[in-house]
């Protein structure tokens, strides 16, 4: 019999500690992983690895397993960041292929209410990259939440004075969009942000 | 920047193995392990903890940490056999404090269309148990799918010959239910398994 000490419902508590997973997906979790020893010492292990391996880059904050990251010392251009709040925004952005500048990260964004001011973000390293020189433009990437807007809205506020050209990504309609179901700030961003044709 | 090779997309690769996880959820379960390290270790000791020391008992077959199991060395009712697929049904025959004698995991149900015979499951070592001696009733606890009633069949078959109780959970309307909504075959089953008051 199982009881709650025994290491199968110990395996429970941890996996139900994972965003989305309650008590029964976690023992089915469970038990599928005690069925499959070798994905459950192949996931074990690649959790060991991505603890020992895995870091933020000291140039850019972004997650990788080198240092610099692959971004910083790739042939990018080095000239225009792009400021993102953290790593899975940044593959968003890679996804797309139409970023060819270089990356930073700030781990989070602004949210008084969370208790996250400027300090607790990556702001200053990002002043630190861009007084040091040699950078044309800062796109700011945060998310269009509330917390995101705040966040643009500070960071164009310190860096403006450093002079360096300061853009943000647009707003608009997103592809496949039915302009019907579209909420109507998006139009009225889409409207005031129309382009020549 | 993350290539393909990097062990986080290793992890994410091992994550999408299981059951209902796919690349995305993948992804956040990733990034959530690697915001919070402290859950990350836990989680790769957990899950080798469970592989070096969770294993079938000898005798019933559940999955427990210790051999004869808690149950088989417990002092439960030896002469009474309760019969079940797998370990999951097992620990929901023990949620409802119901039963007081000891379980059999077949580790299965008879599918022919999946290639699994009656070879593939613990039927032989139920018989030995039955042949042992000391076996009174056998109550066959085998899920009420057409793999599990098949199962029950062939079990009733090769178990009635040793002179033996054989027996069956009971069907019917399940608690809570509105008998409006319940299939017809329930209450067929219900009706005809209906009981004095």
């Amino acid at each position: 019999m199982l009881t709650k000490s025994s290491s199968l419902m110990r395996l429970v508590g941890e996996l139900k500690k994972l965003p989305g997973v309650g008590e029964r997906t976690a023992l089915r979790l469970a038990f599928h992983l005690l069925k499959s020893p070798h994905n459950l010492t192949a996931l074990a292990e690649t959790l060991c690895e991505v603890r020992d391996r895995v870091h933020p880059c000291s140039i850019c904050f972004a997650i990788t397993e080198d240092d610099p990251c692959a971004i910083c010392s790739g042939n990018r251009d080095g000239t225009t960041i792009c400021v993102v709040e953290n790593s899975q925004d940044l593959m968003a952005l890679e996804r797309s292929n139409a970023w060819h500048g270089v990356y930073h990260v700030l781990e989070g964004a602004i949210s008084p209410l969370s208790g996250i001011g400027p300090a607790s973000l990556r702001i200053t390293e990002l002043l630190n990259r861009v007084e040091t020189g040699g950078i044309s433009e800062v796109v700011i990437a945060t998310n269009f939440t509330v917390e995101g807007e705040a966040t643009a809205l500070y960071l164009t506020k310190v860096l403006k004075p450093l002079n360096v050209r300061v853009t943000r990504l647009a707003h608009g309609i997103p592809l496949g969009s039915d302009i019907e179901f579209v909420d109507a700030a998006t139009v009225q961003w889409a409207l005031q942000g129309r382009n020549e044709l």
